[in-house]
């Protein structure tokens, strides 16, 4: 889908002369190419105002969220369709239906009033939509026509449901796992054909080897006797999902024969698998780096288009104005502070000259995507209310203790000691006793915690770790409140809540990480791979969904589960007599079935799991034809050895990125004016709830120097940028590929860019992991 | 141990004058350090002429493989003594390893001679070889008293073998790979620390939701009642091994309890074995990285030792005499042809100064190290014997057809015609015939080829893929030859042998890779990699063989495996009444037991694969202890979490190198010698077959200028580089740092080579995959 990236602003009306101060059309427009670039966006807009009005429309965040809605909603009607979680007749669903395809339907036109025509038409993701839209319709119509005369139709056309995810443009992020995906194929083909052959070669073997010995296998039945058999054992021996028992017959009867099993699975469970993983890697990354790049290139662009509009000559260069910069930056970020605007000023207008070059305007787009927090640093209200109170010896003396490192020593016992409580039998009214002790404790802590730190910036916005540590204790709180009033109601009637309580009061002993500095880094990045961990949600989503719809038309209604009460003979077989002596029915699988949406996706999920997932294959083989078995082979080749190896690919890159990174340069700038003006707070000084001592040192020693004079503008504020470990792995990726371009270069043309190929990255670099 | 690393040759005590010829002493040393560098041996020898020679002694070949001799029949002896698989009495066994036990001695005394005292006491791996040998000794006193009197005792010692596997200087990558798991283990702690008391959260979880249920496993068994149990189930989920079966219980009581197990598996299996995979990748890339350094920069070092002992003073500069130059690479390569060393004297002195300058000695190990293929270049010896009829045009068009690409397409066709009789039942004697024709073609083919190619072209040392065909299609003549005179003589009495014979005939499928451009590629890399799995080969057998000894010692005979067709109600429950309807019994794994070393590794590789492990573990805790089970987690953490990542890490490290790589510049140097000098050959010719036809008409081309003068004294050979495709990736990666450093740059002091930390390479080039 190239035309997805294609850049924005091939063609700009009406150029401003250098004189007069721009119109608020070039504004809108100049700030149409600043968001872009800030959130990558790579639309390609009409820029008359009319167009460049309904593009900021188009992006405003209430549209989108309403196309999210619809999106969901739409495959979400697969829970109320037949085979449904919850049945509604098949009138509502189609209703709900079409309004999500005329939602969609909006959406596009407004996309098309947006964006040229011509490359409206060209672009692949929108013929997909209206492609998807009139399928879907005919579907409804024939499928609505056969139900009215009582004939049962397969409604094939909702597997195409996620084509809306992937298509919409906000979903850039699962496209691009898609096309990881795509362009791994050719280079994964042939070491698939090759590992294929050596599973055929093997199968043959075994034929060889065993066929004729009259073996049986545990179960009785005959032993490698089948080419085809064999060759299915063999590759679930390759996901080792049936190891070591499909080795145990040749085993039993020589020794000699489990070499032949072991060299199966280190060449081909070990080596392949190894293989696949570093070739889907080695794409996953180089793909990677050229898209990075390639957003780069485009983010200079736009913003080169944006700094054109706006600028003005000042004797020998071209600059833009401060009071347009100003109504620029209020236009793309409405919602910032005047403190942080006139910081950001600050910085980009280093001389205080009035107006900003290109190079720092260039910069804008960057300097908006960083977190600056805002500080507002203030006593604490208790030492403005009553402060002989506050600053006495005693309210000192807590405050030290408070701050000291034995008081969380003390309270992480507490919590292990409460740990080995809920362990104990909970009936025993000394322990129910105990439980609202240690949540007095706990309450104590926040209580004394409060008093010692001033409560704004303990919760400040970026202080996740103290937001953490307070909800997990309100929410045991509340659990205990709730479990005490439903055991004292004396019914136990809703289950579920229950459970959530349960769950609740055991979740507080997390707060055990927030002490250990080493668990709080692992998790800081666990969350931080978060985000993007989504992007994996969304294409494990899509697949799952078209797996399950099928699952759902071809194996609907063929395994049912009976009530673990129940004592009818069908139990046993899952009601169906063909499942009579599986391994299926003797593992009571009965409720892994695909009789509704929820249920296949449990079962898809323990297909990827894949233990045992031989056992749910034959199941399905036996009620309905062997072939059924390739349906679950796909599952595995396209889930595990795909998507599985590209999730591991990103998480090490990841991780890999995190550890490998510096500040960026646009960082440094910002960081270093917080540190000439005199506003900045070290992020551990916040943690450790060392501030204000620390501030009141600072103005007790500053004299009324140049320092004194710049903060006026920035009163009683402090700074500080939201640390690194909060961002999203591709903004470190994109950062790391910037520092690359240096600030004078325009990069290569727009055409250039668009047709970068993976090999054009660092062909002069050949270092050590230049594997590219 | 970083004794093990430190440089040779601290101390030189006769640094002969620039003037005098060196004494043979002198070139003994300098050629002992070209060795080391050369083979990157880094033992620190004395430099006494004694010394020298003691220590070319040591290194000698014999000795090696002896050392390698007693090494195997030491670690061997475990097949031989209680619990044996070929049962010897004590007295022998006890000989035999006193043997390997002087051995050893013998050896390390053999290195104290060489190495200065001082260092030999101050290193590691020498006080590790003593300490094992005294323990060893005592252990074989008390072991064979206590046995005298009848008393049967623990052989501990015996898994104290591997240290003489590991310790012996020459396993120094087997040591490289321990050190890089010791190096992890800090890192990776902190992650399994928050693993672990994130599955102790979930276990209370469990024990909360589903104790008080009443729920019953598939087995009747009550579910997950018991914290224990709870936190060993869930350690086996996070393997994978017992999905599933382990959620059917609470799944079929309330879907929603689905939930719990997908959350605990997305973030127990999935995220944080991704982020030991991460941790451990990253550790060994970064140590790895370390220790090439290191190498490379000792290498430097022997190198200009090696010089300073050799140089004369001609002009202003230090240069090594040609004479001498020859002497020391006739010690250091024997074997080296002469043609071989014109070619690189040549390249070592470029102007024909008689002398070599110190950069081009520096070259010198790297130079030997090179593989040049020298190819004799005659006529095909037909040509040579009967001109007229070889040159005739049906001879002619014979070669060409040869030649012809149909050629091998016709002969993949017949391959896989041969595989489908292969799969046919045999016993039709029409496919018996058949496979005598296949044969006969498969036979008329290398024929044919050996008409149209000069054979000692065609064998040539590098032509992996011809000698390749040519060994399977006469393996597959002598198993046809073999099948049928078995089955002649009516006699199956080698099952063995007539196993052999088929998974010969079945083998010679593999050339269908040979014909396949892109399943060659994919081969030969792998085959590249081999060499350095084998490391990991010994890195498992280490592991492999201290759990064997350990499991032997634990649970030997507490499992009895009987033949199948044994009737005694004993064989249901493998000889142990404990076993009765465990999964274990139901299995049929009796034959999974400690009764014999063979038994034993083979459990361990089924426990490697994961799959089932929890079942193995269940029946030997059932007939020993539960606590036993702690012994199969230990071994899933050290083998699966550990070793099969760094192999992961290894394979993924390996790939990446191999896409990357460019040729060294030293290889550079000598294609352009070749090339000058008009003796080279391309690669691609030689296997094409096109060698001959080319090489004549150059000959034709060229007249007698300087070409033809140079090429006299290499008169009738050409050269050609061994491909790089055919390197070990340990010499890749070198090749990798070498590149870096600079020719003149003598490298950092010995002291601080040798305190390198990881954190010292590349400070000042944070750059995409700089993650060390």
């Amino acid at each position: 889908m190239p035309g997805a990236r294609r850049a924005a602003g091939l063609h700009r009306p009406h150029p401003s002369s250098p004189e007069e101060p721009p119109a608020q059309e070039d504004l809108l427009l100049a700030a149409a190419y600043v968001s872009d670039a800030q959130y990558n966006r790579n639309v390609p807009f009409e820029t008359s105002p009319q167009a460049v009005r309904l593009y900021h429309f188009y992006n405003h965040w209430t549209m989108r969220a309403a196309t999210y809605f619809f999106i969901w909603g739409d495959l979400a009607l697969a829970l109320f369709e037949e085979p449904a979680l919850f049945p509604l007749p098949f009138l509502a669903t189609s209703i709900a239906e079409v309004l999500c395809l005329t939602a969609f339907s909006g959406r596009l036109v407004h996309f098309a009033k947006v964006t040229p025509q011509m490359v409206f038409w060209k672009d692949t993701k929108n013929i997909c939509i209206v492609v998807t839209i009139v399928l879907t319709l005919i579907d409804l119509i024939i499928y609505g026509s056969l139900e009215a005369v009582n004939i049962h139709g397969v409604r094939w056309s909702r597997a195409l449901r996620p084509v809306f995810l992937i298509n919409f443009p906000e979903s850039r992020q699962i496209r691009r796992a898609f096309r990881s995906i795509r362009n791994t194929l050719p280079d994964i083909l042939y070491v698939f054909l090759l590992f294929i052959f050596s599973m055929l070669i093997f199968s043959l073997m075994a034929l060889k080897l065993f066929g004729d010995r009259g073996l049986k296998t545990v179960e009785g039945s005959p032993y490698f006797t089948n080419i085809l058999d064999i060759a299915f054992e063999l590759y679930v021996l390759v996901t080792t999902a049936n190891s070591p028992d499909v080795m145990m017959p040749a085993y039993e009867f020589n020794w000699w024969y489990s070499l032949y099993f072991i060299t199966y699975i280190i060449i081909n469970t070990y080596i392949f698998m190894s293989v696949f993983l570093a070739v889907v890697y080695n794409n996953y990354r180089k793909h990677l780096k050229n898209e990075i790049r390639t957003l780069a290139y485009l983010k200079r662009h736009k913003m080169i288009e944006a700094f054109n509009i706006l600028k003005v000559k000042v004797g020998t260069e071209f600059v833009v104005k401060e009071a347009q910069w100003r109504q620029l930056a209020k236009i793309v970020a409405p919602d910032i502070s005047s403190s942080h605007l006139e910081l950001l000023l600050r910085i980009s207008d280093e001389g205080q000259k009035g107006y900003v070059d290109k190079m720092n305007f260039l910069r804008l787009a960057d300097l908006l995507n960083i977190q600056v927090v805002t500080i507002n640093i203030k006593r604490h209200p208790l030492e403005a209310w009553m402060p002989r109170v506050y600053q006495s010896s005693p309210s000192l003396l807590v405050q030290k203790v408070v701050r000291h490192r034995i008081f969380v020593w003390v309270y992480d016992v507490i919590i292990l000691i409460n740990a080995i409580f809920i362990a104990l039998d909970e009936k025993n009214p000394l322990i129910s006793y105990a439980e609202w002790l240690f949540l007095s404790l706990y309450i104590i802590e926040i209580l004394l915690k409060l008093y010692t730190y001033e409560p704004r910036a303990y919760f400040g916005r970026k202080q996740f770790w103290n937001w953490f540590d307070t909800l997990i204790i309100i929410a045991a709180l509340v659990a205990t409140v709730a479990n005490t009033t439903i055991q004292s109601a004396r019914k136990y009637n809703s289950q579920q809540i229950l459970d959530i309580v349960l769950i609740l009061r055991i979740l507080r002993l997390l707060r055990i990480i927030v002490s250990i500095q080493r668990f709080r880094v692992i998790v800081t990045t666990l969350i931080n791979i978060g985000p993007t961990m989504l992007t994996f949600g969304g294409l494990v989503l899509v697949v799952y969904y078209v797996f399950a719809i099928i699952g759902m038309e071809v194996f609907h209604g063929k395994v049912h589960f009976f009530d673990p009460s129940s004592t009818s003979p069908d139990a046993l077989v899952c009601g169906n007599p063909a499942l009579k002596d599986s391994a299926f029915a003797r593992g009571r699988y009965c409720r892994n079935n695909f009789n509704d949406l929820a249920a296949s996706l449990i079962l898809l999920t323990e297909l990827t799991v894949v233990n045992q997932w031989h056992v749910l294959a034959d199941g399905f083989a036996l009620v309905t034809h062997q072939a059924s078995k390739l349906y679950f082979i796909g599952f595995h080749v396209v889930v595990v050895i795909l998507i599985v190896n590209i999730f591991i690919a990103f998480i090490l890159e990841a991780f890999f990125v995190a550890y490998s990174l510096e500040k960026s340069e646009v960082e440094t700038a910002i960081e270093k004016k917080i540190q000439e003006l005199g506003v900045g707070v070290q992020e551990e000084e916040v943690q450790d709830g060392k501030l204000i001592d620390n501030v009141d040192a600072k103005d007790s020693g500053f004299s009324g120097d140049d320092g004194d004079n710049k903060r006026k503008a920035l009163k009683g504020l402090y700074f500080r940028i939201a640390s690194k470990k909060y961002k999203t792995v591709d903004a470190l990726l994109q950062q790391m590929f910037e520092s690359e371009i240096a600030p004078e270069d325009e990069g290569p043309s727009l055409e250039e860019i668009l047709n970068f190929s993976p090999s054009d990255i660092h062909p002069k670099n050949p270092s050590f992991e230049n594997s590219a």
